[in-house]
């Protein structure tokens, strides 16, 4: 599904086509394209590999199924990386049930990189090669790395918890979408700080940091496949660090 | 030379050594070592082969030479990308004299792309293939995508007047460090803005853009090559609307 995925979508990024003269002559824009092609190439693939599971895509909604398993696909999280040119965005792939995803993929197709969590594996190919994936052991906030995709996070509220959270940090990176929680996932980073997600942003990292050793919650330290606001951590002790700066966001 | 480079740096890109308890055991960090591997593997590749020409490196500074050329290198731009694991930083190399750079490279050894301008040659490789680069025409800044480094750019007035610009952007992304720059000359994006730059950080991406029909200046239109504030740009109309906002930054 994700070898389809790139297909559909690469002879899309950093197209000719993308420029806006373009977009306002054809009324829609090749991301809308890409992103609608590489969806229904990995629906067709579950039509005919795993019929009696349900999907949940960002671009076709919901199909149900009967087996109790539902895959859920974001075709391009990153829209704005996608369209700027930026080898940041990615194809999320997530497979579970109604407890959350149990496998996971973060594929970047133009970098060639693909991150692989779920049933005992944690795994990573790429340019150089495939490694294991571990998160790392960084212990408390003033050692630790976080990522956000803006640094305009959700609400103002959601807003004041991030800044408060980041004052703690070592070092704060905006602007990287779904390829933070890969970070977090290949030991890079230690803390991804979310809001206002769906479903189809969140399963596919959590399925990947947790394999990895990592730890994905919502602000509360609920689950957070549902979407909404996330807290991807590296381990116990970082996410704990965090959480008790996150919990209190109204 | 930015071969050499990527063979000096690679092997510490998201390296087990890259973690802060090794940084501080050892009581130094690995991004120093690579930075200085390939600061030094650039400048033993000049001296054998172009003894007579000044360099200026952000790890080992100046060195004179006779010929009136100077060679300007930053063996890592974009540290911070480099130590979470974010692949956009890149080597910068660049020549040039007293007027300014005439041939440039930004290039980013983990993704395998390399952007180069200069002496009537603009184009890239990378895991498509080669491209030539061209910037693009978008003329008003309501459709222009703007980047830059920091969401807290320089002085607060310097912040100021960039929040400004970008109150009147399209789209407005971070974190991108160099490749910002290569996403202006590969037709990406149109408007990049730094401050407290120094000389190294942007010689590489002037050649770059401007042998793709780009601007670069200060933020009052006069040459940039010496560091401090940049804008770089697409093409005329959306430089001379940036500058508008900018030029008047106290």
């Amino acid at each position: 599904m994700a070898d389809a995925a790139r297909a559909a979508i690469l002879p899309h990024f950093r197209s000719a086509a993308l420029t806006s003269d373009n977009k306002l002559s054809a009324g829609f824009d090749p991301v809308t394209v890409a992103d609608h092609a590489a969806e229904l190439a990995m629906r067709e693939i579950l039509a005919e590999r795993r019929p009696h599971d349900a999907v949940l895509g960002e671009e076709y909604g919901e199909t149900t199924g009967t087996s109790g398993l539902t895959w859920v696909l974001d075709p391009i999280d990153g829209t704005r990386a996608f369209i700027s040119g930026t080898p940041t965005w990615g194809v999320l792939i997530a497979c579970g049930d109604a407890d959350g995803p149990q496998l996971g993929i973060i594929d970047q197709p133009y970098i060639g990189e693909r991150f692989l969590g779920g049933f005992g594996r944690a795994e990573m190919t790429g340019p150089r090669g495939n490694a294991p994936l571990a998160t790392r052991d960084v212990p408390s906030l003033d050692d630790a790395t976080i990522f956000t995709t803006f640094p305009e996070v959700g609400s103002r509220d959601e807003r004041d918890a991030f800044h408060r959270l980041a004052g703690e940090a070592k070092l704060t990176r905006y602007g990287m979408d779904c390829y933070a929680y890969a970070l977090v996932a290949a030991g890079q980073v230690d803390l991804v700080v979310e809001a206002g997600l769906n479903a189809y942003d969140i399963q596919a990292p959590i399925a990947v940091i947790e394999a990895a050793g990592g730890i994905v919650t919502d602000w509360r330290g609920g689950p957070a496949h549902d979407g909404g606001r996330a807290l991807a951590a590296a381990n116990p002790d970082i996410h704990a660090a965090a959480l008790a700066i996150l919990r209190d966001a109204p």
